[in-house]
């Protein structure tokens, strides 16, 4: 049985926090039935970023969090927000979960998270899932639940100041850029060589040690290969250090 | 004057906590002055990445981290990371700050980032800062204090979950890529030009919406035009949603 949207406003009304001025506000919650081809799971920072990227490309997500000071704050920056759980059923169902074409998962606890995935995963099969994955473990929990799509929430910025720090000792900027991608593209590889092995640690620690090797390897052939090639074009003084 | 490492050892010994078992183990401490031209502080998700991508590229960075735990399972994993706050000014000069080309900030906690950053300002004026954000808040604070290589540390991952769900939609990855690329260069323009009115809320809400607005308006004209271009071009349904 679906729960009517009227029937879902009154079992939440009660857990809506008073905010810090005491009163009550209108927080919008879910009345209607939407129809939107994306929902986003998770308005803080990283939903958010997700958000407005879809919003600037001509996308309207149907946005759900559950803090109500959050919500508040961002109504007040032109977002609609609707408020709710997103790991209830009902919910999702009403957000239009049935018909969305994809559901970001932007939750930052990660019991909440892998229960979100779960309920989606269950009963609503056509969604694709992009998940934001708080750690390694994290991402195992959600790859073993058949997500795909997992980022880890500081791999990337983390990778940003890799760069600005290699550029800082003189890298060029491209150079360093290069070897950020190739430093992913191995980093995720070797995740999933790992996978099998993750409760294991003795092997985790083996095989974390010789991933390093190897991209350190790999770094160092390449680094020989450029100036190797650099030499041969008469170029000067130009290759990294 | 200047500790000697004997006795920032003495003075920190009874900081380390007991582990799991109740054992006290042999965490390692700077007794000897450090040259690298690194130095990472905080070894935490965003601090390990950067670190395992410096070392990829033959750098050796000097890594500090106040964690105990943290740095028992890194060791296990080769590392040597040595144990300290980052925020205490004789710590940091053994760590050979002196002398350091670049000071990595990769500490998640708020405060303890500004003090750091304060910290290695007014006495390591020679070494770069390059700093991970927690949220724009933060962002600000470091601003303020002069460092310009900042990031926030779950943006580009959130883009990267951005691009996955544009993919899905049916968009082309290097068009996902390129939209992602442009709303950062946007995004961290934006956090530049609200910088000055960033403690007037009503302005910053004006200003949030206005580049949202245009954001949303300038990716318009591209899918225009690229439809345009594609249309002369006579290709043949490649255009993205």
């Amino acid at each position: 049985m679906l729960l009517t949207p009227l029937l879902l406003v009154v079992t939440d009304r009660w857990w809506i926090p008073f905010l810090n001025d005491g009163k009550r506000r209108d927080i919008e919650e879910l009345k209607e039935p939407q129809q939107e081809s994306v929902i986003v799971a998770g308005f803080g920072r990283y939903g958010q970023i997700v958000s407005r990227m879809l919003f600037a490309n001509g996308i309207r997500p149907t946005v759900l969090d559950h803090d109500a000071e959050q919500i508040e704050a961002m109504r007040r920056f032109g977002w609609r927000v609707y408020y709710g759980d997103a790991t209830r059923l009902d919910l999702m169902r009403t957000a239009g979960a049935d018909k969305a074409r994809v559901i970001v998962v932007a939750i930052d606890d990660i019991e909440q998270s892998i229960d979100c995935v779960k309920m989606v995963r269950a009963n609503f099969p056509g969604a694709a899932i992009v998940a934001r994955a708080r750690n390694v473990q994290h991402y195992y929990e959600l790859y073993e639940l058949g997500v795909t799509l997992i980022e880890r929430e500081t791999l990337d910025s983390a990778l940003m100041s890799a760069r600005s720090t290699l550029e800082l000792l003189g890298w060029q900027p491209h150079r360093a850029r290069n070897l950020a991608l190739r430093f992913r593209r191995h980093n995720v590889a070797q995740l999933a060589a790992i996978a099998p092995h993750r409760k294991d640690e003795a092997r985790l620690i083996a095989a974390a040690k010789q991933g390093r090797q190897q991209l350190e390897q790999l770094f160092a052939i390449e680094r020989q290969q450029a100036a190797e090639r650099q030499a041969r074009a008469g170029w000067s003084g130009t290759a990294d250090p």
